[in-house]
Protein backbone atom coordinates (compact mmCIF):
# COMPACT_ATOMS: atom_id res chain seq x y z
CA UNK A 1 0.00 0.00 0.00
CA UNK A 2 1.41 3.41 -0.91
CA UNK A 3 -1.08 5.78 -0.01
CA UNK A 4 -4.25 5.40 2.22
CA UNK A 5 -7.49 7.81 2.56
CA UNK A 6 -9.30 8.09 6.62
CA UNK A 7 -12.84 6.56 6.48
CA UNK A 8 -15.53 8.45 9.07
CA UNK A 9 -14.69 7.26 12.40
CA UNK A 10 -17.62 5.52 13.74
CA UNK A 11 -17.33 3.44 17.06
CA UNK A 12 -18.16 0.24 15.49
CA UNK A 13 -15.06 0.36 13.09
CA UNK A 14 -12.85 1.61 16.00
CA UNK A 15 -13.80 -1.44 18.58
CA UNK A 16 -10.81 -3.09 17.81
CA UNK A 17 -8.76 -0.40 18.24
CA UNK A 18 -10.42 1.35 21.21
CA UNK A 19 -13.11 3.39 22.50
CA UNK A 20 -15.24 6.52 20.51
CA UNK A 21 -15.81 9.02 22.98
CA UNK A 22 -19.55 10.90 21.38
CA UNK A 23 -22.87 11.50 23.02
CA UNK A 24 -25.08 8.64 22.27
CA UNK A 25 -28.35 9.05 23.14
CA UNK A 26 -29.28 5.67 24.18
CA UNK A 27 -26.65 5.85 26.99
CA UNK A 28 -27.42 9.28 28.78
CA UNK A 29 -28.67 9.27 32.42
CA UNK A 30 -30.37 12.24 34.04
CA UNK A 31 -28.24 14.23 36.74
CA UNK A 32 -28.49 17.32 38.21
CA UNK A 33 -32.23 16.91 39.44
CA UNK A 34 -32.91 16.74 35.55
CA UNK A 35 -30.57 19.84 34.47
CA UNK A 36 -27.86 17.66 32.83
CA UNK A 37 -27.03 14.22 30.95
CA UNK A 38 -24.84 11.85 31.69
CA UNK A 39 -23.07 9.49 29.01
CA UNK A 40 -21.52 7.33 31.42
CA UNK A 41 -18.17 5.65 30.47
CA UNK A 42 -18.18 5.93 27.65
CA UNK A 43 -14.19 4.86 28.05
CA UNK A 44 -12.14 2.99 30.72
CA UNK A 45 -9.01 4.24 31.51
CA UNK A 46 -6.39 1.34 31.92
CA UNK A 47 -3.40 2.97 33.86
CA UNK A 48 -2.68 1.04 36.88
CA UNK A 49 0.24 -1.79 35.50
CA UNK A 50 3.47 -1.58 36.80
CA UNK A 51 2.44 1.06 39.12
CA UNK A 52 1.02 3.57 37.05
CA UNK A 53 -1.74 6.32 38.15
CA UNK A 54 -4.19 8.09 35.61
CA UNK A 55 -3.21 11.93 34.29
CA UNK A 56 -5.14 14.17 33.00
CA UNK A 57 -3.21 16.37 30.36
CA UNK A 58 -3.67 19.23 27.55
CA UNK A 59 -1.83 18.48 24.03
CA UNK A 60 -1.96 21.71 21.31
CA UNK A 61 -1.47 20.52 18.54
CA UNK A 62 -0.14 22.81 15.17
CA UNK A 63 -2.09 22.50 11.70
CA UNK A 64 -0.37 19.65 9.50
CA UNK A 65 0.09 20.02 5.95
CA UNK A 66 -1.38 17.12 3.87
CA UNK A 67 -0.60 14.71 2.02
CA UNK A 68 1.80 13.19 5.31
CA UNK A 69 4.16 10.31 4.42
CA UNK A 70 3.80 7.91 7.54
CA UNK A 71 7.00 6.94 8.88
CA UNK A 72 6.68 5.51 12.23
CA UNK A 73 4.15 4.26 14.50
CA UNK A 74 3.70 3.79 18.29
CA UNK A 75 2.45 2.17 20.71
CA UNK A 76 1.77 2.15 24.51
CA UNK A 77 2.07 -1.01 25.90
CA UNK A 78 1.35 -0.02 29.81
CA UNK A 79 -1.72 1.82 29.24
CA UNK A 80 -4.56 2.91 27.31
CA UNK A 81 -4.54 6.69 26.01
CA UNK A 82 -7.68 8.93 24.89
CA UNK A 83 -7.80 12.45 23.42
CA UNK A 84 -10.48 14.74 23.22
CA UNK A 85 -10.42 17.86 21.17
CA UNK A 86 -11.88 20.86 23.05
CA UNK A 87 -12.11 22.78 18.87
CA UNK A 88 -15.08 21.05 17.81
CA UNK A 89 -12.87 20.18 14.44
CA UNK A 90 -12.04 17.03 13.00
CA UNK A 91 -8.64 15.16 13.35
CA UNK A 92 -7.13 12.30 11.76
CA UNK A 93 -6.18 8.78 13.37
CA UNK A 94 -4.49 6.03 11.94
CA UNK A 95 -4.11 2.90 14.23
CA UNK A 96 -3.53 -1.23 13.85
CA UNK A 97 -3.97 -3.96 16.02
CA UNK A 98 -2.10 -5.08 18.93
CA UNK A 99 0.54 -7.65 18.49
CA UNK A 100 4.38 -7.72 18.16
CA UNK A 101 4.58 -6.19 14.97
CA UNK A 102 2.73 -4.61 12.19
CA UNK A 103 2.60 -4.28 8.76
CA UNK A 104 1.85 -0.81 6.93
CA UNK A 105 -1.12 -2.54 4.82
CA UNK A 106 -2.55 -3.44 8.12
CA UNK A 107 -3.06 0.08 9.26
CA UNK A 108 -6.35 1.68 9.09
CA UNK A 109 -7.19 5.37 8.47
CA UNK A 110 -10.44 7.20 10.23
CA UNK A 111 -11.58 11.07 10.08
CA UNK A 112 -13.60 12.34 12.95
CA UNK A 113 -16.54 14.14 12.57
CA UNK A 114 -14.95 17.06 15.26
CA UNK A 115 -17.04 16.41 18.26
CA UNK A 116 -15.78 12.77 18.69
CA UNK A 117 -12.91 11.97 20.69
CA UNK A 118 -11.01 8.34 20.86
CA UNK A 119 -9.34 6.22 23.53
CA UNK A 120 -6.77 4.07 22.13
CA UNK A 121 -6.96 0.59 24.28
CA UNK A 122 -3.58 -0.94 25.48
CA UNK A 123 -0.95 -1.59 23.60
CA UNK A 124 -2.98 -0.30 20.07
CA UNK A 125 -0.49 1.01 17.73
CA UNK A 126 -1.15 4.24 16.03
CA UNK A 127 0.33 7.18 14.19
CA UNK A 128 0.70 10.71 15.41
CA UNK A 129 -2.32 12.54 15.91
CA UNK A 130 -2.94 14.43 12.90
CA UNK A 131 -4.51 18.01 12.67
CA UNK A 132 -5.01 19.45 9.46
CA UNK A 133 -8.07 21.35 9.65
CA UNK A 134 -6.66 23.55 12.22
CA UNK A 135 -4.70 23.99 14.95
CA UNK A 136 -6.26 22.39 18.01
CA UNK A 137 -6.17 21.43 21.30
CA UNK A 138 -7.21 18.05 22.96
CA UNK A 139 -7.72 16.85 26.80
CA UNK A 140 -5.24 13.67 26.81
CA UNK A 141 -6.10 10.66 29.74
CA UNK A 142 -3.38 8.31 29.84
CA UNK A 143 -1.10 6.71 32.46
CA UNK A 144 2.21 8.18 34.49
CA UNK A 145 4.45 6.37 36.59
CA UNK A 146 7.85 4.22 36.32
CA UNK A 147 8.60 1.70 33.50
CA UNK A 148 8.82 2.25 29.76
CA UNK A 149 5.50 3.09 27.89
CA UNK A 150 6.41 4.30 24.56
CA UNK A 151 7.45 1.74 21.59
CA UNK A 152 8.29 3.79 18.03
CA UNK A 153 7.99 1.30 14.95
CA UNK A 154 9.64 3.16 12.56
CA UNK A 155 8.83 1.54 8.46
CA UNK A 156 11.61 0.83 6.24
CA UNK A 157 11.41 2.77 3.37
CA UNK A 158 9.73 0.27 1.06
CA UNK A 159 6.91 -0.18 3.31
CA UNK A 160 6.45 3.61 3.66
CA UNK A 161 3.22 5.77 2.80
CA UNK A 162 1.59 8.46 2.19
CA UNK A 163 -2.16 9.28 4.23
CA UNK A 164 -3.82 12.40 2.54
CA UNK A 165 -7.51 13.19 2.63
CA UNK B 1 -23.80 34.06 54.67
CA UNK B 2 -27.40 34.98 52.39
CA UNK B 3 -25.65 35.37 48.83
CA UNK B 4 -22.66 34.89 47.31
CA UNK B 5 -20.81 35.75 43.98
CA UNK B 6 -18.14 33.79 41.99
CA UNK B 7 -14.52 35.63 42.24
CA UNK B 8 -12.22 34.34 38.79
CA UNK B 9 -10.72 30.96 38.93
CA UNK B 10 -7.06 31.00 39.28
CA UNK B 11 -5.18 28.00 40.28
CA UNK B 12 -3.73 29.02 43.42
CA UNK B 13 -7.05 29.83 44.44
CA UNK B 14 -8.15 26.73 43.69
CA UNK B 15 -5.01 24.58 45.54
CA UNK B 16 -7.29 23.80 48.63
CA UNK B 17 -9.99 22.20 46.37
CA UNK B 18 -8.63 20.45 43.73
CA UNK B 19 -6.48 21.29 39.94
CA UNK B 20 -7.17 23.74 37.37
CA UNK B 21 -6.81 22.07 33.95
CA UNK B 22 -5.86 25.18 31.75
CA UNK B 23 -2.49 25.54 29.68
CA UNK B 24 0.40 26.95 31.24
CA UNK B 25 3.31 27.78 28.64
CA UNK B 26 5.97 26.95 31.52
CA UNK B 27 4.82 23.45 31.99
CA UNK B 28 4.97 22.18 28.08
CA UNK B 29 6.97 19.97 26.42
CA UNK B 30 7.75 19.13 22.70
CA UNK B 31 6.00 16.43 21.56
CA UNK B 32 5.15 14.79 18.01
CA UNK B 33 8.48 16.49 16.65
CA UNK B 34 7.79 19.73 17.77
CA UNK B 35 3.95 19.53 16.08
CA UNK B 36 2.70 19.49 19.02
CA UNK B 37 3.30 20.96 22.82
CA UNK B 38 1.87 18.61 26.39
CA UNK B 39 1.01 20.42 29.09
CA UNK B 40 1.48 17.58 31.01
CA UNK B 41 -0.14 16.00 34.21
CA UNK B 42 -2.21 19.12 35.05
CA UNK B 43 -4.13 16.94 37.32
CA UNK B 44 -3.74 13.09 39.23
CA UNK B 45 -7.06 11.09 38.55
CA UNK B 46 -7.76 9.51 41.90
CA UNK B 47 -9.80 6.44 41.67
CA UNK B 48 -8.67 2.99 42.58
CA UNK B 49 -10.33 3.33 46.64
CA UNK B 50 -12.23 -0.21 47.24
CA UNK B 51 -11.90 -1.46 43.75
CA UNK B 52 -12.60 1.30 41.55
CA UNK B 53 -11.38 2.18 38.16
CA UNK B 54 -11.17 5.74 36.10
CA UNK B 55 -13.19 6.11 33.12
CA UNK B 56 -14.46 9.00 30.92
CA UNK B 57 -17.75 10.05 30.39
CA UNK B 58 -19.34 13.22 28.81
CA UNK B 59 -22.11 15.71 30.70
CA UNK B 60 -24.42 17.48 28.58
CA UNK B 61 -26.14 20.52 30.61
CA UNK B 62 -28.57 22.64 30.38
CA UNK B 63 -28.64 26.77 30.98
CA UNK B 64 -28.95 27.60 34.51
CA UNK B 65 -31.54 30.17 35.47
CA UNK B 66 -29.87 33.32 38.02
CA UNK B 67 -29.95 33.52 40.88
CA UNK B 68 -29.84 30.14 42.22
CA UNK B 69 -30.72 29.35 45.90
CA UNK B 70 -27.87 26.70 47.17
CA UNK B 71 -29.57 24.20 49.00
CA UNK B 72 -27.27 21.33 48.83
CA UNK B 73 -23.84 20.34 48.48
CA UNK B 74 -22.04 16.67 48.15
CA UNK B 75 -18.62 15.09 47.66
CA UNK B 76 -17.73 11.83 46.37
CA UNK B 77 -15.05 9.95 49.19
CA UNK B 78 -14.12 7.50 47.02
CA UNK B 79 -12.28 9.41 44.10
CA UNK B 80 -11.10 12.62 42.34
CA UNK B 81 -14.28 14.27 39.36
CA UNK B 82 -12.70 16.30 36.58
CA UNK B 83 -14.56 18.38 34.45
CA UNK B 84 -13.13 20.14 31.41
CA UNK B 85 -15.72 22.48 29.08
CA UNK B 86 -15.59 21.63 25.10
CA UNK B 87 -17.67 25.14 24.18
CA UNK B 88 -15.16 27.46 25.76
CA UNK B 89 -17.44 28.83 27.64
CA UNK B 90 -17.30 29.87 31.43
CA UNK B 91 -19.41 28.11 34.61
CA UNK B 92 -19.47 28.29 38.04
CA UNK B 93 -18.19 26.26 40.74
CA UNK B 94 -19.04 26.30 44.74
CA UNK B 95 -16.89 24.36 47.05
CA UNK B 96 -15.53 23.49 50.58
CA UNK B 97 -12.43 21.73 51.79
CA UNK B 98 -12.87 18.35 52.94
CA UNK B 99 -14.17 17.35 55.93
CA UNK B 100 -16.98 16.22 58.28
CA UNK B 101 -19.61 18.55 57.26
CA UNK B 102 -19.58 21.86 56.02
CA UNK B 103 -21.04 25.63 57.20
CA UNK B 104 -22.40 27.29 54.10
CA UNK B 105 -20.24 30.37 55.16
CA UNK B 106 -17.18 28.17 54.67
CA UNK B 107 -17.65 27.58 50.73
CA UNK B 108 -16.27 29.33 48.37
CA UNK B 109 -17.34 30.10 44.37
CA UNK B 110 -15.39 30.78 41.10
CA UNK B 111 -16.02 31.26 37.82
CA UNK B 112 -13.81 29.82 35.08
CA UNK B 113 -12.84 32.11 32.33
CA UNK B 114 -13.92 30.05 29.51
CA UNK B 115 -11.21 27.56 28.56
CA UNK B 116 -10.48 26.30 32.03
CA UNK B 117 -11.34 22.48 33.45
CA UNK B 118 -11.12 21.52 37.17
CA UNK B 119 -10.43 18.51 39.11
CA UNK B 120 -12.24 18.55 42.49
CA UNK B 121 -9.67 16.24 44.54
CA UNK B 122 -11.28 13.48 46.59
CA UNK B 123 -13.73 14.28 49.03
CA UNK B 124 -14.09 17.96 48.26
CA UNK B 125 -17.26 19.10 48.56
CA UNK B 126 -18.82 20.94 45.60
CA UNK B 127 -22.13 22.56 44.52
CA UNK B 128 -23.84 21.18 41.27
CA UNK B 129 -22.13 22.34 38.00
CA UNK B 130 -23.72 25.54 37.30
CA UNK B 131 -23.97 26.32 33.60
CA UNK B 132 -25.70 30.36 33.63
CA UNK B 133 -23.78 30.95 30.11
CA UNK B 134 -25.12 28.57 28.07
CA UNK B 135 -26.02 24.81 27.70
CA UNK B 136 -22.16 22.92 27.50
CA UNK B 137 -20.91 19.81 27.28
CA UNK B 138 -17.95 18.60 29.47
CA UNK B 139 -15.54 16.00 29.79
CA UNK B 140 -15.89 13.92 33.32
CA UNK B 141 -13.27 12.11 33.79
CA UNK B 142 -14.15 9.74 37.42
CA UNK B 143 -14.33 6.98 39.24
CA UNK B 144 -16.85 3.84 38.88
CA UNK B 145 -17.39 0.66 40.70
CA UNK B 146 -18.64 -0.61 43.98
CA UNK B 147 -18.84 1.42 47.29
CA UNK B 148 -21.03 4.52 47.97
CA UNK B 149 -19.26 7.38 46.36
CA UNK B 150 -21.51 10.00 46.32
CA UNK B 151 -22.92 11.97 49.55
CA UNK B 152 -25.09 14.97 49.40
CA UNK B 153 -25.52 17.39 52.28
CA UNK B 154 -28.79 19.65 52.07
CA UNK B 155 -28.62 23.19 54.11
CA UNK B 156 -31.30 23.58 56.82
CA UNK B 157 -33.39 26.44 55.05
CA UNK B 158 -31.59 29.43 57.34
CA UNK B 159 -28.54 28.50 56.11
CA UNK B 160 -29.30 28.36 52.46
CA UNK B 161 -28.30 30.87 50.59
CA UNK B 162 -28.12 32.75 46.38
CA UNK B 163 -25.23 32.28 44.42
CA UNK B 164 -25.59 35.21 41.58
CA UNK B 165 -23.25 36.25 38.61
Amino acid sequence: MKSLKPEPLTAAAFAPFGDVIEMRDDEAKDMNYGMAKRFHALAKVDASAEGGFPIISLVHSKKYAMPQQVKLIERHPLGSQAFIPVDNTPFILLVGRPGDGIESNHLRAFVTNGSQGINYHTGVWHGLLLTPFGEMTFICVDRDGAGDNCEELYFEPDDQFTLSI
